[in-house]
């Protein structure tokens, strides 16, 4: 096959990662050896930027640059939550046939992948070649086929240290302390948290995520046993676990579950929609602690935008792996001429491969905790979820020690 | 002066910090270096463990140990918020007189500083030879004297790494972003969040401390200019600021101002009494934003639990002082026979030396920002505060760095 000579458009969306400029700058380097790559442009926040033509000409970005750049967290180039249907994929196929556009990757989760694929649908549709490639990212791990997604180990680094400073924290001051996490529909970055676990008595104590349905009752007899156990509990959510019914028999956000049983209104926003982010779930999830178990000392806290992209607490492992899924794009394009989505497989404890995936197979379904992570009460994680979740932590964890010394008699 | 043999207690007192223990730690391993400490005891949880007669053996621990328990964030000893008055200082008097303990340093702050006042005087009173010493530590850095709190430093580091990820976010995905900080008095470590601006338009582009008065009106008005000129806002606010007035006159802390607005009743605890903690405060600063400047995406965090003990994020000068002056308390009491409380002073840029300030002008007084660290629209902090601040922040600070290349034309 003949080299395809063009111009390479690159583009990220969606929320950020502590990692995603690994990929982006991955991408743009192994790109700029090409020599058929005519130009590297960066779209100026996703998909919108190439329909506003509004490009950044990452040829002439310096090497140091970008090296710091890669090591900034949230996207560099600016993101969107543009959702493209196929006519907004149809102005971004004719921006670039209207500049010579031959290579697209976009660094991104589900949504992404599908604009990927649609954008080529057309492309293979009018007979004009171009290489496709989606880049996955997302602090949801959610995306199918991937052993991860690059951006879930930072932030599970994240709240694994969080859980680990919180269980400090409630071992010299004892109460209940609720997190509330980020995942609307898988429970990846909660379940993480059990990795804060160093001791037998050490929170998370109780997790919920979404997999599993939510019950309060079940959730106030849970914290009731260990903190008459331990004296203390520390409890991390899922901010999408639903309340397994309401009067009428449907699934309810937990927060409108827990706001009626306290007889408040839901919160709505200016557009009149239900406020469903916010400190409300954390907040109401204590008072019912406080005012049923008449336990005094309960704090909640809504860990928030915090865990998705905190400087200088990121993975290795997946600071490593996300630069590589960028330069993995520009070789399965040039080498390989394929389209695809770059996917991470576990082939060793720990090591992996990349392989190319169908753009169709990733944007289909999300991918939730496989039901062998999920202990059998569903308030915890299984030991094969430990092992899946500790090499990706990376090096130099923060170590939580005890004073070891005998008690005075 | 003779030297004086006996025991010592050590107990840790409040809110946790990142380096407490490398106080606790550093006033063990010194203390055990001198033969007329006989044993060195640390307390259970703060004083109420002298009270309750549950010490552990100190000098038992081994230093390996002792050196991992100090890079541990929060007070390993376990802590307490009882704040002793008259008799229960002579309780804990009269345990020392039963165990023949001869020395006593509290770490903690303005409320442990003044039980070591109390006791020490109930010492003179009964001619009981006691050589009593404050060790200072508290997130909020308002002890008296000391240029400088340690604990701050290191949790100025976190709120600082939080707003420079918050900044990448909302420069990625534009918006308005509001921090509610600690500080219920005083505003340094809201303050702090200044040293995240590394470009002319990065956030906090507004900062709001305690130490002014909270006009919603004006809060609205800056931040509609901010996010025109920007097209985003990253807010920082102390969570301890009070509304001007309400209807009589009064002010009120702001989250009750914000909810009367609103029309909502502000929530009681199990207690009936306000609840001013968790997430209310940001969800009502966020909602009013969106309300009433029609600005879609504003989003509110509420640092909570996270800034003031999280693993790994720490100042390595922080770390150092906390060390010392746990490492005075032990050499002012053992060489130079005197009580008081261990101080921080500023002779460089920089550079520290420690003295012994009297524990009575310690517990006075709560030392909020000064004048010259507040810009004069109350809205910022100063270049005098980011001269104080930055040395302390400590080596390593995350950088977050900008793509720097031309856009096309």
């Amino acid at each position: 096959m003949s080299r395809l000579h063009g111009k390479l458009v690159i583009a990220q969306g969606g929320g950020p990662t502590a990692v995603i400029n690994q990929s982006l700058v991955g991408a743009v380097l192994e790109s700029r050896k090409f020599p058929e790559i005519t130009r590297v442009w960066g779209a100026a926040h996703g998909v919108r930027g190439i329909i506003n033509e509004t490009f950044i000409n990452l040829s002439e970005a310096t090497t140091h640059n970008l090296e710091l750049v890669a090591r900034t967290p949230s996207s560099a180039l600016g993101s969107t939550r543009d959702k493209p249907d196929a006519e907004y994929c149809h102005r971004i196929f004719n921006v670039f046939k209207k500049h010579d556009v031959r290579y697209f990757f976009y660094i991104g989760g589900n949504d992404s992948s599908d604009t990927v694929r649609i954008v080529n649908q057309h492309a293979y549709g009018e007979g004009y070649e171009l290489r496709a490639i989606h880049i996955p990212k997302t602090v949801d791990n959610d995306l199918p086929i991937n052993d991860h997604c690059p951006g879930y180990p930072s932030a599970a680094r994240f709240v694994v240290c969080a859980i680990s400073g919180v269980n400090a924290d409630m071992n010299a001051l004892p109460g209940v302390y609720i997190a509330v996490i980020m995942g609307r529909h898988a429970g990846w970055l909660t379940a993480a948290t059990a990795l804060a676990r160093k001791h037998d008595d050490d929170g998370p104590h109780l997790i919920y995520v979404p997999e599993r349905p939510f019950a309060i009752d079940r959730y106030l007899v849970d914290i009731e046993r260990v903190y008459r156990q331990h004296g203390r509990c520390v409890v991390a959510l899922s901010e999408g676990v639903w309340a397994t019914r309401n009067e009428q028999g449907r699934a309810v956000p937990l927060v409108v579950d827990l706001m009626a049983r306290a007889g408040r209104e839901p919160q709505v926003d200016a557009h009149g929609n239900l406020q469903l982010s916010g400190g409300a779930l954390a907040d109401e999830l204590a008072e019912i602690v406080q005012k049923r178990l008449g336990i005094q000392r309960v704090r909640a806290d809504t860990f928030g935008y915090l865990q998705r992209s905190f400087p200088g607490v990121v993975s290795n492992v997946d600071a490593r792996e996300a630069r590589e899924v960028g330069e993995k794009a520009a070789q399965y394009a040039c080498w390989h001429h394929v389209d695809g989505s770059v996917v991470i497989k576990r082939t060793g404890d720990y090591a992996v491969k990349y392989e190319l995936a169908q753009l169709a197979d990733i944007a289909a379904k999300t991918r939730c905790l496989p039901d062998d992570y999920i202990n059998a009460d569903g308030n915890g994680v299984t030991d094969a979820f430990h092992g899946y979740l500790r090499p990706l932590l990376g090096d130099d964890m923060p170590n939580s020690e005890r004073l070891w010394a005998p008690m005075v008699r």
